[in-house]
């Protein structure tokens, strides 16, 4: 098969967008868009919960536009308040009944609770809930801290949510919606992204700062890490269930999840991007005549490598904007052909010239070979591979899909063995200095990081109770598919 | 309604994209690859006819990739002759007997066409036509062609089809398949484009060089104006049914419709946007601190523009990817929100700075009002705007749809009253000079003109029957819907 | 594959129903409803063409209901005049431009074309046709007709639809709607029913009563053999484009094809059967304890044997009600099983008794042959196989769809022989004298036939222009796919 | 809205068919059709779960044939062990998550869960579980059973079950299945039916004989009242979780839920309407011409009628086969036509007849008030109606969806203002004693009832608790949808 789809890329997904408001006349459409603003952050299934006396739930396989955006979907999901998810599915098999938002009748009414991240300790507790007989419908994780609050001993939603999120662990923003209030949640060092926003008397929770863009809503500020923020009819109220922790916001959200045009906790992603760019061209330049980013995640980086460099910025390469599409690959005949459905050099400006491509990230390497191949056959002169992250060599455990640490190039190779791997005639990285010089560091300091880089480190901020049972239980029975 | 989708962009749309290929065991498969990289010249439906001793065809509304990409559709193309052809829909309505490449059975067998371009005078041919008794079943240009060869008196396919087009007028790269032949034809002017291929043992046309590369076929040379081509089991023969005149290419092929790693009569659409983006930098500069493209169609000249005028190339504006979408605007209060569902000003970038916006065109000028505010909502000290074409004051006959004349803002307005409509502190369009001295000429010589810009200067090269006869008669009876 | 399909029964085929309104502000939905009554005569497609000063045209593949049952479809056919087609397509593959009613622009106006019977020298005329430089769209017969008129040298629709319906041969039965009437026409024998109705101020044209009856419309007359009538504002007009003949009904109408709620040219079809049913009985009863229908067609003919014999009619055969099911077959394990999809066996009523089965017809056996070894199984101590028809020894040239002559059954085999096939204890057909003597005759007089029974005699009324130019023509090229 | 579909009948409806099967290398396929089979005991959505190590869930809205009949499908389905389950809603909104069977993870490892039934404690259960904590996915019964499950101290599969089911009041004829077993109940009434059947070294349990019919298998037994039969690879167990207690199998299986062609409990469901018809014409005679009955389920109650009266039975009214269509009513103008999209009457084997309609039940009368108008509109002299059951007064607890007693045409009226209400000349419904001698009994003996009757006497042999609570609690909170 050949493939056009993004996922295919070569890239880490994000795993989820999170959107919640209240008090809006229109609630799930004002959702609906705040999700299509999101969709970067997973594209395999959307949901909304409304909210108007009933619960009313929608959710879907694909993206938001291709269900949420008919006056038919729309107009079941009544009420002022609604939540919603967009969701990157990591298991093969599409399920539904895993898609987010998750409802469920608790004792105090319906209750539905999206969530972005993943729990560390999530298959200890489900073991241990499904030993005293909770049945699980999903293999999601949000589904234990569904269960929690079940057993809660609490009584109200609220107390019940804090007693829930104190046993669990792990990354995890979450978007509630209750008869009574919108929950959001950020995990004690805030490792994925939460905001708050305001659009005239409503008021709003989302992943990122571009969703509220969308329907012109204004941006009040970043959730805090560790903060629970309830929104309800007298307004907004913050409530701390965790104890403080110096902050460890992901930095790949900078690299490349989040949307250029976010602003997370006071950053412009574009801007990052473009300084991390300025870092390599000081740290790792080579004479070259053309800066080509890989793209579209590598444009803002390579624009910062053109700027600091002097070196011209050039499209050599163009992506066909039709993506998301599959064809069929029928016979050898065709596969040798080397069929290039998402990428073209744009052979004249790159043709005798030395190239300098530029790119976010490298995970298994395959698709900067072939880009690196497909350049060169363009006929460029030389072609050199610049990354605007460190070396991938660690899988993330809080959100994050990672492929078997044993396929990531850079646990397998050093960098002289991934640029052979790669057919580059050079190939560097940003360093961990030159990374946290652009995000407005000295230099990356262990004693006191503002955030998680356990991707290219292997430094993790939270415990991973599933990954340490696993490991020293030798007798193991099959792991749950979360 | 709320769109997202790109016909909504205040732009002109190229009709169609066609491709052919003969003496290929994976024929179907290759045209379907070779249209999906043509997928911008036509996004509403497409087809494929292929020939294995049956002739087998395939409509589809909607894009390439949702249809000619499974097996069972593939499976179905049998034969190692194929031609294909995507449809930008001119009329509201979809409607599927539109869909080409049209399939009809002729005295000597079946045969089906594909058509990019435009006549002139069908409407004109048709009526006679209809008068003889002949019945029309779509109500496409392409129909009229194909009824002129049901007719000739020739025998062989190529007379026939010679006999035929010579009796229609306007703009035609037509693809065609015979049981025995894959013919090609650009009309006498070569308004559209169409290249001749090669793949092993294999040969193809297609409308641009794009559809080349993404299956890795050699360019062989451009099809001349004024030639057929016929492709058949002994090679490639070359014929010339019109009359020598010079060539007239369509100069916004350049400016906007094909795609940018395309290189159309030896030049490269990237370069001549780039250089193009240098000439407004010269002719119409002001003093800024930022050049901001309206993505995606104005970054090569963006790009010129940054580079001659040594103002910083910014990504102000932000595209969302998942264009394609409606949603719903289902109250006034989600209208009056501005709903930015395709593009975002990257607020960082343009807060308190001078921009000028680099687009390629202004068609009814209600996109660059929107932009426009949008920057300067985010901002902008100052927003100027450039325009990489002059300004489109008259209609296209020749294969673009444009809206009707007193719909073109240039048509209605001054330079300076379209600055007022859209808001901009200035704005600017390359000169009819400009644009042809990025195109490697001294200057817009009238008298020895290489391309055909009617659309900005009302010079129309070929006969407009169909209008002037409309124009002439008072009591003429509703115009058929071609 | 197991199928519940009633195609897939062993049974001959109507290959269409036609239906048309003129005058009534509903004319779309009243349609679709009468459409819904004649779906026994085609299942595979239906359409209806409406006009409200425009036309308006809907096709679908499948069932009337499954598409024309929607407020979304019905509001787009506007217009106080239909007409529609209910399809029984005769090839394999699904053909959307096959499916009617036809529509085209003729120099006139629109005119759109239904059509019910076959026509027996189109192949004749279509290929002076092509060869005159018409294009053919589809493979249909009617299509013939619509060239014919777009060539005809009259100019009203009326004068035109005469030249065009006296240069075919065959049967047919058409509805046709042009701007200013809906047209009704019967070939000069009669061959297949249109019964003329009223409902309010409007009239109706439609192949059975049934479809008067579901709307509520009063029967007013059959059209006459060789009758044209034009429905316009100022009323009905019939006029007689051809010469006069006698009258020669399909007597298979009666047999199996119309509803039995139907009344055509004076007789109730379920009287028919119900009689044809008792002369079974006179003419070839044996002793037995139970009549037992194979349901449902064969139920009229078994009531009247019950009523005749006097021994008891019993329901021994149950047909599962959700028919026009697939399943797959996965393996032959479940081959073998000898599932039974659309009958089982009423054991109790079966088990140890002597049977007669009453069925319509045997076309290739194969359904009567599993129904005598399933009643068999069932404990059925005899089992005895009577038809209510004669042997189907010959192809119909008008309008059923009939397998090659090889495959029948009784063209093959003696009655005996047919016995033994399908393994009964006796098997007897109703005689041509029985069969004329249930209709009111006495005796099959071939000298003054009031029926065409050629599928069971060979006595063909209508010239075979097109099976007598193949037989006569050894180097015929391939046959159009009529 | 016009409407052909089954459920507009004025019929009460079965709620549930269920089927297992174990050892069969195509337990899925051989599934599916068995619920074809079981088709008419629910057509509003069906299931199958298959086990080969892994547990494979298929659910659909819709008939059995429109998803459970594809190569892809039933592929997925892998496994030599499966139940299924065909379910009509009851409540209006088609909901996905309420499709059985429902599947859970417990403890001990997978395990699905069809049910045929209602309980009648379920809302109590219900409430005491989410007390607990626990989360209910689906507003189903079934689902309270799958906790009880759950929350069981036993260890094996089966003693949980029979932990389970011994918790439930009210009728059930469950079928699970669990990685080493399937498991039949049937309640210790054995309201509803439940067979075990033997295919080759499969195993079978399925609602009717006629699941066991389509696909050849033999017949082995009932399920007894009580009983719980457990396969697995040793073959049969059977178990008797509760205490003894006389059978009470719902008497409306035999009058019109059952396909005709089963054998419930000894008895042949198509000779038991016989009869029933038999009964009637003994009981409640009048003079008169034909016997007509409602197609299809009057048909056997009718032949027994006409057998018994010496009067003949005519086909009176005929039911269009293309059924569970849905239609438009545009506008009050076809409204009033009094269209008739399922029945028709037959107008000459009524026209003038004094004629005796037989149906099998009245419900609201809506149906039969506009049956016995459209047979006087045909006609008829007389129309009396006869019905082979007695009055539904009251509504059913025990899985049959009976509408709000006060709709019960029953409940509101004698029998004398029953007949007024339908308009019929005279109206008789069979006796208690008729109906109890049909099922081979001298009378209805209220100390030594075979049958569960309640829905015409109103004699409930299970508790009634969640009924009996919600009318003692004043302040009850809104009952939970189940």
């Amino acid at each position: 098969m050949l493939t056009t789809h993004p996922f295919d890329d070569d890239k880490l997904h994000e795993e989820c967008g999170v959107f919640g408001i209240l008090n809006h006349p229109q609630a799930a459409a004002i959702t609906a868009l705040g999700l299509h603003a999101l969709q970067h952050r997973g594209q395999e299934a959307a949901g909304i919960v409304s909210f108007d006396g009933d619960f009313h739930v929608e959710h879907t396989m694909g993206l938001v536009g291709d269900h949420f955006s008919t006056e038919a979907v729309i107009s079941k999901l009544k009420g002022p308040a609604a939540i919603g998810h967009v969701r990157y599915a990591t298991t093969g098999a599409a399920m539904m009944r895993n898609v987010q938002p998750l409802f469920a009748e608790l004792e105090f009414g319906g209750f539905a609770l999206a969530h972005n991240g993943n729990l560390t300790n999530a298959q200890s507790l489900r073991r241990q809930l499904v030993r005293r007989g909770c049945l699980f419908q999903s293999t999601t994780d949000t589904e234990v801290i569904v269960h929690l609050m079940a057993l809660a001993r609490g009584g109200s939603p609220v107390d019940r949510m804090i007693e829930a999120v104190r046993q669990v662990e792990g990354a995890f923003s979450l978007v509630a919606i209750t008869p009574k209030q919108v929950i959001g949640v950020r995990d004690a060092l805030g490792v994925r992204p939460l905001v708050l926003g305001k659009l005239g008397d409503s008021y709003i929770m989302a992943s990122e700062s571009c969703a509220l863009d969308i329907v012109g809503a204004d941006f009040v500020r970043d959730v805090e890490p560790g903060e629970m923020i309830v929104l309800d009819e007298s307004g907004v109220h913050s409530m701390r269930p965790f104890q403080q922790q110096p902050r460890r916001l992901c930095i790949f959200e900078y690299i490349y999840f989040a949307r250029p045009d976010s602003v997370i906790e006071g950053s412009s992603v574009y801007e990052a991007r473009r300084r991390i760019g300025e870092e390599l061209a000081i740290e790792a330049h080579v004479p070259a005549d053309a800066i080509v980013p890989v793209p579209d995640s590598g444009v803002p980086a390579a624009l910062g490598y053109a700027t600091q460099s002097g070196i011209p910025f050039e499209l050599g390469i163009i992506r066909n904007h039709y993506v998301g599409r599959t064809f069929i690959e029928p016979t050898d005949q065709i596969r040798h052909l080397g069929v290039k459905l998402k990428h073209n050099a744009n052979r004249r400006v790159i043709e005798g010239k030395r190239v300098i491509l530029v790119d976010d990230s490298i995970v298994r390497g395959t698709t900067s070979k072939k880009i690196v191949e497909m350049v060169r056959a363009a006929g460029a002169a030389e072609v050199h591979m610049r990354i605007s992250s460190p070396p991938t060599a660690h899988p993330c455990f809080y959100g994050i899909d990672t492929p078997e640490q044993d396929k990531l190039l850079a646990h397998r190779f050093s960098v002289e063995e991934m640029r052979e791997f790669i057919q580059a005639d050079s190939l560097a990285f940003i360093s961990f200095d030159g990374l946290y010089r652009a995000m407005g560091e000295p230099r990356r300091d262990p004693d006191a990081l503002r955030y998680c880089d356990a991707c290219f480190t292997g430094d993790y901020p939270i415990r991973l109770t599933d990954r340490d049972e696993r490991d020293s239980i030798e007798n193991l029975r099959p792991a749950l598919r979360a």
